[in-house]
This record gives structure tokens, sequence and C-alpha cells, in this order.
């Protein structure tokens, strides 16, 4: 199938690492104009005077081909040069800044200063840096996720960087969520008549998908389309393939299952795909089940499954 | 003559390069308590939503041993990497800034908006990087040099580094001049009874001295201190040994002397150094000249030329 046999539209919801990978799979079956990838902004904070979007650079990075696959956050290639330095001036160092990463940091920074959305400055960065996608924050407004654990109330930086998601959780809160409106610009895409699925892509649900869902008018505006929801599941044989999903399901008294994060979204999703390691599951699923590989480490894995998530959406019936 | 041997405290009034090299000889011949630099904040500027303060920090890294010796600015084995990936942004890359020397850049700004000064600030970096001496910047409050010319008011950077001081200078004004203070520890070094000589290094008299000199009260201070106050020629046989100072005095109608300099300095300083290339025009000096050789190109040209005008001050009399 190449890729103008592809037809309509496609809005992929997204976190980081996990669901870049599926983003860039979308991206490389489909033409550009095809593609919306809404990203979760609750990870973002201040850091060192800078706006630092997480999410955001990882997608971008990801789709650019410039980031690093190994260490699975910012870009390859990358030197240190201002870290040590800072470093020697006493700084804080406990976030790791590249340093050309930092040119994204430091001119998101400055533009938004200027007064410019974090949507307009997004879509821009992306441009310069050849993505013809439509790269969005899920809002213009300030999210931010803290988790409340056995060591107090940590941003979640400081949760999942600073302290590495040592802490229990006991809760995940995005302070802001309540006042924040979605993007126009997500809301358009999701308004497009010519879209023909939206993705959940296997990102964190709790940490990186919850965020977005939590902004007033985004579960509307998904539930609203006419294209079936489609869910990715981020667990695989009672395990993430990478972070820390397992460890704070645990800890919430959730099980560790695909069944849970698929209950999770309920009423919000068509059809759930399915690791096939986990085929053994399937009947008690509340929604249509696929059942794919879902472990993305070639890139011919990210374009099967991207491919395979597709034609799920294609089989589902359109909503009414 | 070793270290120890030379008694009292000396201030050295300072711009950039050509001053930094003085300040370094001073440094190497007097133990680190007896040495403070007052350093030109005029030229700083917010660039890309940092406070960048050029003369300070080349005044920092030469002390420090970090300084690029070619260059002439920024830091020795620097790399480019965010300047690169800012221009790949579409970023504003008409003043470089290299990836150790942004953290300096970065860590100032943070420690400003934090209600830190700039006295504080600048001190305690300089400790980090293991410079003793006192640095100090000559006010807390904001003085921004503009180069008025021909192609209209030029902010300092804009005209020195952004037009390369190609542009006509018709007049140079230091705004926020006026209501700035002297930082309260210039003060107190300026009046310190242990001072043995004020030295005002080699640096550009109108676009790096005469900003420290317009701050309301700095004239004063230096005035009221018991001890000779130096000045060290920044003109050479009629041409600077760096930089736009003599372009700038042909453009201002002033010779392009050192006579014109002490001329310039006349009613602040006690002696003056002249370089032995221009020692037939001492008899029109209208203080107490000193000749030397004062091109600053090996370390030990900057300790001996530290050494001679350390020797000149002690040799003029004490201020009644």
């Amino acid at each position: 199938m190449s890729k103008s046999e592809i037809p309509g539209k496609v809005v992929a919801i997204c976190g980081g690492v996990g669901g870049a990978k599926l983003a860039l799979g979308l991206y490389r079956i489909l033409t550009p104009e095809q593609l919306t990838v809404v990203v979760n902004t609750g990870d973002d904070f201040e850091h060192l005077g800078l706006h630092v979007s997480p999410d955001i650079d990882t997608v971008v990075y990801t789709l650019a081909d410039l980031a690093d696959r190994e260490r699975g956050w910012g870009r390859a290639n990358e030197t240190w040069a201002f870290m040590a330095a800072l470093k020697a001036l006493g700084g804080e160092d406990w976030f790791n800044l590249g340093d050309a990463d930092l040119a994204m940091h430091v001119q998101r920074t400055l533009r938004l200063k200027a007064g410019e959305t974090l949507t307009t400055i997004t879509s821009d960065l992306a441009r310069r840096l050849g993505i013809a996608a439509e790269i969005l924050p899920m809002s213009d407004d300030p999210v931010r996720t803290f988790v409340e654990t056995d060591e107090g109330v940590l941003g979640f930086q400081r949760y999942f960087v600073g302290r590495r998601c040592e802490p229990r959780v006991e809760r995940i809160r995005f302070d802001g969520a309540e006042t924040a409106r979605p993007s126009p610009r997500v809301l358009a895409a999701l308004a497009d008549p010519d879209v023909r699925a939206v993705v959940i892509c296997p990102s964190n649900p709790f940490l990186s998908v919850d965020p977005i869902l939590a902004v007033p008018g985004m579960r509307a505006a998904i539930r609203s389309t006419s294209a079936p929801v489609v869910a990715v599941t981020p667990i695989i044989g009672g395990q993430a393939v990478k972070g820390p999903t397992a460890k704070i399901m645990a800890e919430l008294d959730i099980p560790v299952t695909a069944l849970a994060v698929a209950s999770h979204y309920e009423g919000l999703i068509d059809g759930f795909v399915l690791d096939d390691k986990d085929a053994a599951d399937r009947a008690a699923f509340p929604v249509a089940v696929d059942v794919v590989p879902t472990l993305m480490q070639s890139m011919a894995d990210r374009e099967a499954l991207a491919r395979s998530v597709l034609a799920f959406a294609g089989r589902l019936e359109p909503r009414t």
C-alpha cells in the first residue's frame, strides 16, 4: 500500500517516546497533510527560566529524524558543554539540556514572551525542521502535571527525572486543566469531516494521555468526530515497553493489563489494539479488539503498526 | 618583586578585551585580596531573552583563564551547536553565543529574575570559576550604551557586532546612566583606606570607560580616594591596539592620539601611562606621564605593564 492509497486524515493523540514511535510510523505511511499529532503539555515546565516542552520536543525530534533513539529523549549527536559549564557555575544540573536542544527552549521561551501561542510556535518550529505534518500542543493554556507521592507533591519532571519515578504514586493531578482550553487548531483538526481515524498512541495513559483528556472540551471533541477512535496498548504481557507505566498502575491499584488501559478509555474509544502476546484476553474487552504485534523496535515495526491501526479503524463501523 | 612585596589595594576600571589584559596582569602580580575590578555594563543587553554582560564575561573568562585569546571574546575550546540549531529554527543568529558561554547568560538571567543583584551574581559566578579577586559591575541599575550613527540609533551590540562598527558615530549616549547608582561594593572598594592606586585600564575611553564614569557619584568616588589615579593609553602611535577606538575618535573629531585620551580624562587622573612609541609627545601632557611599552602580547607583557603602572602610581604624590 503506497502513501496515496490511504484515504482521509488521521489525528494522533500522543505523549512522549512510545507515542512518538507510532506517530512516526503514521507520518511515514501518510502524506504530511493527512496527519495531525496532538501532544501532551502537562510535562511542560519552567527550568532555568526556559519553557521546556518535553513531549512536544520528543515528537518534533522524532518526526524530524533528529531524535536520539538510544537515550529516548533529546537529539542525536548532542553535546553537553552547556551542562558542564552550568554545573561549574553552581546551576541546577538535575535536568539535562543538550547544547543543540537548548536552541528549542530558548527560541520557544522568547516567542512565548513575545506573545505568540505555543500552537503557533510549535507548528512553526516543526516546519522549520522540515516536518510538514501538523504537530499541536493540546492547549495554549498552562496545564501542569503534579504527582502526589509518599514523598509529597512533585512536579512531573521532578518526579520523572529528578527522582527517577522512585516515589510511590498516590494520585496524579493536572493543575490548570480545569480552566485550560483546547488549542483551536486541535478542535479544527478533530472537526475536519475528512478525519478517518483518531489514534490514541501507546503513551502512558495516566501521565501522558490523561492530561490531554483533562482539558475541558477535548473528550467531547474526540467523541464528536464521526471517525473511529482507536487506542494502542502501552502494556504488553503485563509490562510497559518503557517508562513507569506499569509501576504507576500498580501503585494506583490498577491491574497492570492492557484490559485495564482499555477500560480506562471506555466511553472514548471504539477499538483497542492489543498485542498478540495478550491475545488470550481479547474476549474480555469492552470494545472491538485487533490483535497484532505492537512492539516497535525497527522502523518497519513502526510503519506496520501504523498500517494495521488504520486498517483496523477502517473496519470499525462509522459512528452515528 | 614577588606578590607580597606590593603593598595596598588596587581598583582597576575596565571595559572588555584591552582592559581585561591589564586586569589579568594585575591579578597575576597581586594577591587576590588586593584587586577589585570595576567593569562596564553599558554593553549589556537582552538577547534571546537572556541578560548578556559582554565586558563582565570577558573579564571573568580572562581572569579564570577560560578566555579565547585568538577570538578576543568568549571561551576557549568553545562549541557552537546551539547557534547552528538556533539558526535552523529561524532564531536571531547575528550575535554568537557559545555552548559553554550560554551557561553564564542563562544562570545570570535566572538569578537576576529571582531578585539577586548583578553585583552579587557576578561576584559569586567569578568565585565559582576560581577567581578570588573581586569583579564588580559598575552598577546594579541598567545603563545601556546607544550609538547615534548616520544609520540611526543603534544599541551597542547592534553597532559593534551586528554592524561591525561600520556606521559613522555621531554621538554616544548611556541611557539610564543619569538615574543609575554605583554598585555599593564599588563605592566601598574605592573608599578603602588601603587603596594605593586606581588604574583606568586601556579600554575604549568613549565606549567602555565613559559609561562607568557616567554613573552619578562614580567620578566623585574615584576622586575622593587618596590614592593616585592612573590611566593607561589605549592608543599607540595613533592607532588602537584592537577595536574601533581610533575610528570612533576620528568620527567624533577627536585627534587619534594618546594625548587626546589623557585630555579626555583630565580632572580625573593624576598620571598617564604613554607607550614608548609616543615618547616624543610626553611634554604636552596635562598630567604626570610614564613612558613604557604598553603593547600586551605575552603574559610577561601583561605582568610587566601591571608592575610598571603600580610603580608609577607609587611615585606620584599622594592626593590631598
